[in-house]
């Protein structure tokens, strides 16, 4: 059995059974056996992330960024090995998706979050020289991150966005490793206590289980060592862990489900619609479609080239052969979601069944449903389908799409296509408003599946996309201001202050408010 | 009976009954009439509000602070008036306190929330230009405000921080008057709707209604039209709408309950006792202790220095003159918060009983319990007493001021007195972290119960102080940010931006981070 790493110590878990990951690809058991945590390993996380809590606020800000960078190296010292065994947990492609994507993308994100804590300006330090008020952003405490399956580096419970923002802003992290692939999670674990024992941060910095019973889940929530939660997975789950962090008012940060409207509207299709059945199909079996900004349902007014356009992704979806799914349970889900869509109204135009790819998949899969339907049962139209399998919506008139937008849930993501040439700019400035509204980043001419860790990016989105529309979890330093709480000295004598708030920049090129202006100057 | 304003018509309320107001120093009823709503009036309220959320969106943000400035003027020229009103419904004096200090606070408040309107700093305008990703914040919707009873000029809710928070921010506001000053929010409803008229606001940004049965309060919580709620109040009723809208992942912004513990160390009570007795027995006695951030515990370590400090407070608070309480059941609740803190262990020093004052009032009164006891009965001996009344914790030790902080609750404020000699730096930093950790406003040598209205303050905390622990509720322009979801622009083309975002800086005087840089600069 693996052990788990508690409080500096790769120990032996207190389990209450065992698991194994499986190869989605072969369809076989890995051999590897990881404990399932009882609330005793939980306990002693919980107890040891308390004092790392403690001890952290007591560390400069350089020493947590040089710890960041330091794995950074150390994974892509190391990249061949973990895109091999992510490969062998996920399914995934080692190249190019894992090894020249998703491992720089990694490794890119841990080294962005070093330099977000190394300057220091996400703490947005905001004085008032009048008052001799002075304010900053300051670390929550102890962080679990519930990382998703679909991403086994730059998500990583122990690797990824959540994790490098909950580090570089000071948390400790109790990391619980996605299910579906542990031993990946194992060796970033590795890396990870390797980079931490040549830095001199507490030993509970980052900390690492494997699975918890459900029960274990909730009450960790509960317990008043946690202070927050980065959380990327199924919405049943989440909304669970949500509602009891909610009844005592803990801010947590959960990405839940997203089918990432697409709106194609005449003019684009008029001009450019070959090209955008290849953009569109291409987004939608990409890595199986198993992302959260995957485009799962798209909006046309019904027309003779919207026919075509739908023909001919019908066409490229049953040409292509389908990736493998990262899990049965993933490849279950979709026979589930299909049946769903299917029961409130929505046609098959091609796919719905198991198989296709190798090992666990699901042939490429278009419904089509009216818009008059959709809005019937928009609950039931709008069941994420996390994988290969898309929905079409097909309008008689504006007003039908309107009427589809006003029934949109939130969602990441929302996109509209349309001329260059001027002739959709009319129906793009009645549809926008209403798209706008209802997700958190807005695209033009572009699929959403590309996630840029750009310092602009709002990779979030109103409920039930996530639990708050005003954070995102990629983008740095914003990501890094979801796990901190806002604290304020009034009157604090100077010697006291926290260094950020002293008068002397503490960095020089760290951003504060003084007075209402932006500076990097001393006061 | 009174009219309410709904969609730019004061009209007839489709009311379940009526209330009156009373005036709580003559312990006597006002004699206007104001309407209990029914879901009629809610619900024309929303759809309203509904519209004009749409329309504030292509409002251009000089026209929604030329009428803050403008309405902020109107509240000025009929000052009296309102004062005189307010004292009415409240007991709070005229002089100072109304005329002098809250009324200018709250001209103030709206005059700086038009600032940060007109400059649109406050939405954090982000741009990656090699991306192309933009990100701004941006209005939620439809507000609701849900004013508390004791600031009736500063947090009404028509007139008050977080009316002035959400309007400058871009959103329609639904006021509910606070039940104990309709005739104040009535006034002020006037001054604010003459002021939206010569203006060209969409005739619904701000409507007000005086009251609703417990039941519509949660409706409208849970109704798809309501984006937010800034509430001020009781804790129960607070939790009640907290849960409602957690439920549906909306962004609630709730100021709940607060005891804001104050330390005094060994070397201050030595070095000015007498000083501190003046200063502590001053801010709890004034406005009969009816602030949110009314030091309503105090620690410290038993000594002849702290037996004397006790002692002279016990005087100062049997010696002065308690004010008149806002109405009869802040008074009803005072004694049950005084029975529930002796049923817990504390012992009564002074006071205790109803009456002293003019209307309704309560002696002044203080408890004394161990720091023993209190970590026996935490929950219990945090019972916020709201007005005169305060609670002192007695230790025998440092080991038991830790113990007693580790279980405080999260706070508004919390306070370390300390000597000026440097006699308690090492108990100073060894309690600092306990108490930074539980509040949201640190201070030193200074009583909590100023808030001032800087771009530093945090007037917020831990739950359960509030809703969430990164937002504040006072200080412009981050409380703007509670009202605004993360919106985030991707390839979207330029002429179809947002102003704000695009290459050109929309005032020359915007401060927006570009490529990590903050900026005022044209792109």
């Amino acid at each position: 059995m693996q052990p788990i790493l508690i409080n500096g110590q790769w120990q032996k878990s207190q389990s209450s059974g065992s698991f194994q990951a499986e190869n989605p690809a072969a369809m076989t058991a890995l051999p590897e056996q990881f404990p399932i945590s009882t609330w005793a390993d939980i306990d002693a996380a919980l107890a040891a992330a308390t004092t790392a809590a403690a001890q952290l606020n007591k560390v400069s800000p350089e020493r947590i960024a040089a710890f960041l960078d330091d794995y950074a190296a150390r994974i892509e010292a190391r990249a061949d090995e973990v895109a091999a065994l992510a490969n062998q947990e996920s399914g995934l492609p080692v190249k190019p998706r894992l090894r020249d994507v998703e491992l720089p993308r990694t490794v890119n994100q841990l080294r962005l979050a070093a330099k977000a804590a190394r300057e220091q300006s996400w703490a947005a330090a905001t004085i008032d020289t009048a008052a001799n008020i002075r304010s900053c952003l300051a670390p929550l405490g102890p962080v679990w991150v519930f990382g998703p399956n679909n991403f086994p580096l730059a998500f990583n419970s122990i690797s990824g966005g959540d994790f490098a923002a909950a580090i570089a802003s000071g948390n400790p992290v109790i990391a619980k490793a996605n299910t579906s692939h542990p031993g990946t999670s194992r060796l970033l674990g590795e890396l990870a206590f390797a980079a931490l024992q040549a830095s001199d941060l507490p030993p509970a910095t980052l900390q690492l289980i494997y699975r918890t019973s459900h029960a274990d889940g909730e009450r960790l929530i509960r317990d008043p060592r946690t202070a927050s939660l980065g959380y990327t997975g199924s919405r049943n789950a989440g909304l669970v862990l949500k509602r009891a962090a909610d009844e005592l008012g803990k801010p947590v940060y959960l990405e839940l489900s997203s089918v990432n409207p697409v709106v194609f509207l005449p003019g684009a299709l008029a001009e450019r619609g070959a090209a955008l059945v290849d953009e569109y199909a291409g987004s939608c079996t990409m890595g199986a479609g198993q992302f959260c900004t995957n485009p799962g349902l798209f909006i046309v007014l019904k027309s003779p080239a919207s026919d075509e356009f739908i023909a001919g992704i019908v066409k490229k979806f049953s040409s292509a052969t389908p990736g493998t799914l990262l899990t049965k349970r993933v490849q279950d889900s979709l026979v589930e979601s299909v049946d769903v869509l299917q029961k409130a109204g929505a046609e098959l135009l091609c796919g719905g069944t198991v198989g296709g790819g190798t090992g666990y998949s699901f042939v490429n899969t278009l419904l089509q449903v009216s818009a008059s339907e959709f809005v019937r049962k928009p609950e039931a139209l709008q069941t994420e389908a996390f994988g290969n399998v898309a929905l079409c919506v097909v309008a008689d008139d504006v007003e039908q799409i309107i009427a589809v937008m006003s029934h949109l849930e939130g969602n990441l993501t929302g996109t509209i296509y349309s001329s260059t040439s001027g002739a959709d700019e009319k129906l793009y400035a009645e549809l926008e408003p209403l798209l706008r509204a209802k997700v958190g980043r807005l695209l033009n001419d572009k699929m959403p599946t590309g996630v840029a860790v750009s310092t602009a990016m709002n990779h979030g989105g109103p409920f039930p996309a996530t639990g708050h529309p005003g954070f995102t979890a990629v983008g740095i330093p914003a990501s890094l201001r979801r796990f901190a709480a806002l604290h304020c000295y009034d009157n604090v004598r100077a010697e006291r202050l926290p260094t950020i708030l002293q008068n002397k920049n503490p960095t020089g090129t760290t951003w504060r408010m003084i007075d209402g202006v932006w500076s990097t100057a001393d006061l």
